[in-house]
């Protein structure tokens, strides 16, 4: 099932998709989940962030298999740095370098903590793309990474949610102008999503439409004014955001 | 003005204060403020976390004069930490020593970014007693400090909103089974809190309700299960809060 949260004239509401067309419902955490009876076709359909997180985290250094003999680490992002499908990246002269990593994100279904291996899964709602854009060059200024990661609309998510997806053998791929950069696959990560869940919610408390970011496996470029970067979740689709100079 | 966040029958209710009672208003963030007709007595209220922030972040190093040596450094808190009076500070086992720390905590008024010393406290929609607290047993493992920081109910906020306290020159006791363990004030802190909303407002979008902790000047203690621990802002209040164990 896909789940997406589309604009509409009474304000954001969510919908799954059926065919050409996305069905509005009630809630995606709802069980069942209720169709209000209003649809959309895809084509005119404007898709915002596919969730509103409350918790946004990331996993640092968990790229690849040989980063697995350094503890898991995650970090904290501001969930005011969500934004959706055609939202700008902010880039600010003063902060330096920024790079945009295309990463498969979790998004959560419900409230939990202490996850186990076992269970783990039962707490997604699905997954999504999810752009954990960065600006690394103020990272060696701070050593908690506040400066890096909360730029304007520095974590896109989209362009919706897909409940039917393998998080331990997702593709993923960045695209820069509609050129392809990098491919990897989630197989990659040091740690998988359910390990990633099982620690993260060891220390922090999750709810429903949070996102974990599980990493970046090489899929990353530095991003450069005026230009625009697709992260493709293999079998999930395609967002895209571009990145423009903003005042600050 | 007082502002808080009331219990009601229909859910929390923003409530201002007037003599010995709290009359409800719509938003505390709109301008006017509107009354909706109805209150409750001071003694019959029962407090919640007087905001709901988005974004919760501290402020490491800021506790003394000496540490304006180094650069200001912010941390971030996740938003589902927030708890308010009463509410039980959850102490796990296997995360060893937290402690509880007292904290000037400022309360935003509006969405901003990059904001000056000039316009900063014009942001702000008033100031609340804050509990910074954390698992420094996870502090030498965890570089990002998001095991520190997001324990259970790890950030107490309360009792209500003081919108007219000097911010710059505010005492602050911290209190254990009623007795006053530390006492302090905002003036020996190493960036002010004009300073904190300029430095921290560069990096991270702050919006309404969104809570910055302004550092703990040594008013800090270990948090030991079945105690009861107190932060006063002097001319404020004192937010209560009880450490329990629970299971994890």
């Amino acid at each position: 099932m896909r789940i997406a949260r589309i604009a509409t004239t009474t304000g954001p509401q969510y919908a799954v998709a059926r065919g050409e067309s996305w069905i509005f419902i009630e809630s995606p955490f709802a069980s069942p989940i209720v169709e209000t009876g209003a649809s959309v076709s895809h084509t005119e359909a404007r898709f915002l962030a596919p969730c509103e997180p409350r918790v946004i985290l990331g996993m640092a250094h968990n790229g690849s298999p040989k980063e697995r003999q350094a503890p898991p680490q995650a970090f904290a992002k501001s969930s005011r740095t969500a934004a959706g499908p055609g939202d700008v990246i902010g880039l600010e002269e003063r902060v330096g370098r920024v790079v945009v990593e295309a990463e498969l994100a979790i998004v959560v279904g419900r409230e939990c903590r202490g996850l186990t291996e076992e269970n783990a899964l039962d707490a997604v709602l699905g997954f999504t793309a999810g752009n954990d854009v960065s600006a690394t060059g103020q990272m060696e200024l701070d050593s908690f990474w506040t400066q890096t990661k909360n730029g304007v609309n520095f974590t896109p998510l989209g362009p919706w949610i897909e409940t039917d997806l393998d998080p331990l053998n997702a593709g993923i791929r960045l695209w820069g102008d509609g050129e392809l950069l990098a491919e990897a696959s989630t197989s990659q990560l040091a740690r998988n999503a359910i390990e990633v869940l099982v620690y993260a919610s060891r220390y922090v408390t999750l709810g429903p439409g949070d996102v974990v970011l599980c990493g970046c496996p090489c899929t990353l470029t530095e991003a450069v004014a005026g230009h625009e970067y697709g992260v493709e979740i293999v079998g999930l689709g395609t967002l895209t955001n571009r990145a423009e100079l903003i005042d600050s």
